[in-house]
């Protein structure tokens, strides 16, 4: 199973070492690593010796543990550190995009990591290049720190630059910016994507998620408020709160599918949101069956929460095969060996001669659901009825998922009865729209669901999809 | 983590193309993958076109995935193949004991594949050396490879000669020799390693589980008796029962933890044995507790037969990390990031102020269970109980998988109490040893269980466990 | 044999297809092949096509035939290009060097390759920050890229914009610049490094040397006058010459060393300039000697030219080993097997009990000299007299060669009868420092022999060996 | 420029480690680097320890800096070794032809390395193969292994079972075996390959040819005489002379062209053995010209010898690129750039309007030298006559070189006539085959020049060029 959307991003932040310096490599390495799932294409760290005076870069196309090893993290030696793992669609997925982004600029280095993206960003371009900006890159980063270094020029801190900018940026963007002596974190005003604060050690380290935080024995302390800055340095904590208050429009799709299980956001955990989405599902839309099973891995906990809430017994119906790599050859269109076979087995002995409600996520591209209500006849299921733990997705994002256009969208294309007919199952339901935050109720911020509404938290009025077509250079 | 005990290997033959000559590579190469379970460290093919009179022979170190690509599967044209899937100590990881073994001897070529271990190997080869042969590996294959071609010498045919060295070898062997014209499989006396036969299209397939079967869309025919051989040739398939009859010592570890939970084994569901293995358990060794969660991903589905028996709540209480790959660089001793907080990620929702009971299948060397019970704790857990789906572990096996020497067996080392009390529980019980093979009551086999037992199918009083320290060539 | 003093970059240019446009990337390649003497650590290649209005780049570590493949050069389809090939000392040696520098600034897409060294760099750098400028790599040609965009929001043309460029630079510089619809070159005012112009088929071509357009079956044309610029659009050739009339200062050193000897550069065959090295310091420092030998390869052209004019035959003393690879472990410290005996052969047979002349190059750290004395004693010579076809060196060169500062530079550090003795050599001798230019006495331009003479073409009073330090972020 | 006839071996061993026992791997390693012109496909080394009883083997596609790094040298632990390199066709380029054949025995290990090849190995297989010996590879090294192991049956050491093997085998065999405690060099009775003995510190060596003991600092000692055995052990170096004696049959294409010019073989030097063919090719063929040139580099020498017999002064007329890769793309059919010219540049300043007469050492295929003609026509050369320094290459060899059948052969296609005029030279002259072993004169041994003459030193009647077809498994 491919994930079906894609978050753009992961991000890690260090200041002041836990135990000798070379730890602080191997701390953003092991959080990179908790935070994978959020990016798969590239990763990389920036490490900053304050004492030495010197920033070394390393990133890379491909995995943490394939991006770095053991020598090359020992020679990343310092006290501070920004560290990314990124997702880029296939034809984005260049060496020149993969961060953090590390300069020079008038006041000495910057390394700057970023997830989620600007709206505004090519408009954002055309006005820089104006005053003489070169651009080496396609991504928002770069336009961040050309910003940064111009309002640098007239303010009296890098956390004043830092503050300046964030009204200029329309879209998602929780951030870190490194400069010789601070570590600066920055949450959007509408908080769109997540980003937390806690200690591992004598440290303060920003992530993500939580789970990133854990990974490394850490202490989680809080997430950052929507537009909340916070500064790190030698003498302590700051907070700059000036782009605080306004609307939140946190993303549900994070609870729903993108963060890891075992990760708290905004005071909610993840697990529970999905067991929750799977108890709602229960309860909008019963039916009589004999087993409930979940599409590993994405929907087995929604499955639970559909059981618990119906009674039907839940059982495992479909095993992942665990060892599916990158260089994997997917079977050819006609071959007996289909894809979804490769890579899920079924249970006879849980499925045959059973009514089966299966749960996933969420339906995109539609491109697997029939295979999968294929596989469970084939192991001799009764009955399929596919419950989906998010509402219809309808509607593309622009703030750093992979959903560029509506004529891709399976809901968009079909009827909920046509796509049901069309995938062979036995019904097909969805999470009420209506009902869709209510699966993250112990969240201190309110959500964006735009994807499924239509609903967007400001106006993208402008042909986002479009927005990278003028640059034309594609490097590698 | 790291599987605790490893099999040494999956096989994987087929006689008759499906479609065209290069689906019979394909097929192979699906079928290992969802056999790759059973060994990751080196794999190969070895295919044969009966026409051309041509056999190919590609094998390496690495997963399925990383030794074959598209080209060169593209260049496998055959319409009979044998592949195999290898687990080797680190010590023994070489190119040369690579599988398959394809020979050129006097009735042209032979392409042997293993899963087993001969337990008179040595004494074989000292035979063997003596009439002047020559060994190029430290495997046993080579030894079988050297005896068929004796005792081709004086047989009418090559299944004749297969039948021959059957008797002359004293421990585990599934296995697959391919000659130019017939695909052979045979199943040892004891029957102590699957095998199964089924069909993929017109093609005639073999393979050590039937999940492989079901990965390429085939069908499961029957599992092969213990000492049965099967030929296949264009006349169709014929069955050679001459070593039939005699004691059954399927292994039960194959049900507990080795197979795949989608796998069929002589007639025995292995997901149903894990369920059955936890319910025995739930009876056996009853708690007062709030959840049961799984160890994953071996330990998850005997958690459900416990929950299940019980009636306390089955929970996820670790979720793990996908993304850990060969070249990943372990924390090291005393550093914040402990090994087992990289891979498992608690559910703090699931556990914090809970009683909280984990299942595991096994405890072999005992490494890192005590980093389990420390991350159930940092999570909050009130009290970590901890139960084994399997008997303790006490003797070593001769029959293909790693376990070398009892002095690195923990409850060897230590009493049930001792070790209970060094990792922290706050109890911990094992399935009883007289209720082991209760877990797979339909299985048309008797099982060894050795290693709990100590009873094994046959004499082992040499010190089989030295057996290699004479060969000692290494070679890369 | 490690080059002892390492040019920075080869350059190649085209502009218009051949004969259909997967040729053009395939040209570049080829050439920077034959420019692959000018850099071995990095290279790659900037297309664009004209049609389609894309440009894709693409460079890496390594050299021409390690980092371009065939499927990737079928990828870059294009109508113009610019290629690079470039030396970069150990510690600047990373991915953010290399070139093609690709941007997008106010009017589209711009590419950029250099030969040379910015003197007043960072200084420039300095302005330009405080203008709110970022940079992303410590290399000049970024500096060279942010000063083109700011001056072409001034200028009518990209063409005026580089002419406006072009005072404000204070070093070597021979450069192509690659905008959506215009290739154009530069050749600095002292016209330090060589740039020439040619046809392939159709297509206007520049290049470092003239070897590089016979390579690829070209025609050479003429080189670019000091100072010169010239355009290449679809309305043809034009000579922007604002620029021309200076003072020359060719780099004299191509000459000896850098270039390749089948190159004719400003009109003088470097081959003919190293015969008539060899001639000049036969007649200027004779020895009465059986036998006139050269180092490889390097010293064999002056040799030939000293046999010549002093009448001594001419011999191979020492065979090159051809295989040397970039992995290859050097010998250690104290181990028999000497670097330079590994890297060449004695022919015992040529200089058994001869006296020997042995013709180098040049000195600069003078490192392995001693050992190649050591080795024709090995090899039973009777006398060793060296004779070296330049002046002694003895100062550092700005201009895109790796000398940083004199204390590592043989005759600086010793006399030359100090070094004679140290070597162990029977006698030493150099090329008249007022002869030096000689060589080369069909040159249309005049010569820059600081490096011999202390005599720079302008102030070079900054410590501009020191001018990176300021910039401390090491990428990778 | 592609090596046009393909010695197949190169090896080395050496008995006694020189200081400490990590250098014995180093000491191979630079001796099989310096004989890496005998084979750049695959290489290995076999290092025993005498103390620990242990026989290490690493061996593996590619040149000697590609197959071994410092960590692995590192690992080679011992005080005797076996070295090989190789050259093989591309269709036997496979890792189980590599050497060294290290094997288990009935006494042991044995590790092999073989430079030659033996005419009746597919009979011997087939003796072998009906006593029930199976075969892994398609090389004569398993042969001679099988044949040694039985050998020693009925032998009471190890060199009298080699010495057994001797009369069995019908080719080249130059071969080094060891054993547990001893290393045993074998010449083959005709001296077909050269194979020489020296010293290394206290270490005994032998190598194929001397510029391998000269390259780790050694002192060449002797040539073994044709059929000569010699065993080294703690006790000393012993001769086993039984098969001394016979008729010799050296091969004089080792003068020619294989060898290394800085080698002495049998008492006659290499380079001198080149510069005398030109000297006798003047002599036969004189021309009235300007320059003479050689083909880079194997020409080189041999061109020398024709410009000081013949008095018309040599110049450097081609120019090769040395950075020639492994990867590197060839130019395809019709492409303006030439393979011949991305490798050869021509120094117009020397053939421009000159007659020049092109030296090269052979002519096998044929296929390069037209473009080489072409290529001196392009830089302005006004005749071009064609030299080579052997006789007409006209008959296949069956010792251990790549030339398979005659209807490759240009000169058996074409008369020298039709040969001339196709590759439109003005005139082309071959050295007469009746002076061919004059090359030579000071050699102790013998020649075959079966390959001019058709006069093989035995009977080859069987069609040997078909012997490997029945041996059908193809491995990688």
């Amino acid at each position: 199973m491919e994930r079906k959307i894609n978050e753009e991003c992961g991000i890690f932040g260090i200041f002041g070492e836990a135990k000798h310096s070379h730890q602080t490599a191997r701390t953003v390495y092991y959080a990179l690593y908790a935070l994978q799932h959020r990016g798969q294409q590239s990763c990389g760290i920036s490490i900053g010796n304050r004492e030495k005076k010197v920033v070394v870069c390393h990133k890379d196309l491909g995995l943490v543990s394939e991006v770095f090893d053991g020598s090359i993290l020992d020679t990343l030696d310092g006290d501070m550190a920004v560290g990314h793992t990124r997702y880029a669609s296939a034809d984005k997925n260049t060496r020149d995009n993969a961060q953090p982004l590390s300069i020079n600029y008038n006041k000495g280095t910057l390394s700057i990591v970023l997830n989620g993206a600007i709206a505004n960003a090519p408009e954002l371009r055309r006005i820089l290049e104006k005053q003489g900006a070169i651009f080496q890159s396609t991504g928002d980063t770069e336009v961040i720190a050309c910003l940064i270094s111009r309002e640098r020029l007239v303010s009296k801190s890098i956390e004043e630059a830092v503050s300046r900018v964030v009204p200029l940026l329309k879209g998602a963007f929780s951030m870190l910016v490194m400069s010789p002596q601070k570590l600066i974190a920055v949450r959007d005003p509408y908080g769109i994507r997540p980003l937390c604060i806690g200690r591992v050690g004598s440290a303060t380290v920003f992530a993500s998620e939580s789970c990133a935080i854990s990974a490394v024995g850490g202490k989680f302390l809080r997430d950052l408020d929507p537009g909340e800055i916070v500064l790190v340095t030698d003498d302590g904590i700051e907070s700059i709160r000036d782009h605080c208050g306004g609307n939140q429009a946190m993303c549900i799709f994070e609870h729903i599918y993108f963060a890891r299980p075992d990760s708290i956001i905004d005071g909610q955990s993840v697990y529970e949101s999905r067991l929750e989405a799977g108890r709602i599902l229960a309860e909008a839309s019963p039916v009589d069956a004999d087993i409930v099973i979940g599409v590993p891995d994405s929907g087995l906990i929604a499955a639970m929460g559909y059981a618990e809430k119906s009674g039907i017994p839940y059982r495992e119906g479909l095993i992942r095969n665990r060892y599916i790599g990158r260089t994997f050859i997917q079977p050819r269109q006609g071959e007996r060996a289909q894809s979804v076979m490769i890579k899920l087995g079924p249970i006879e002995a849980n499925v045959k001669g059973k009514r089966v409600v299966m749960v996933d996520d969420s339906i995109v591209r539609g491109t697997t659901i029939n295979q999968l209500v294929e596989l469970l006849r084939y192991a001799g299921a009764a009955e399929v009825h596919i419950r989906i733990s998010s509402p219809e997705f309808l509607w593309p994002c622009y703030f750093g998922t992979d959903i560029p256009s509506r004529d891709r969208l399976a809901l968009v294309k079909y009827t909920k009865d046509e796509f049901c007919k069309k995938i062979g199952a036995d019904s097909l339901e969805f999470l009420p729209l209506d009902r869709v935050t209510d699966v993250a109720k112990n969240s201190k911020v309110k959500f964006c669901d735009a994807c499924f509404s239509g609903k967007y938290p400001f106006d993208v009025t402008e042909d986002l999809a479009q927005k990278d077509f003028e640059y034309n250079i594609e490097k590698r």
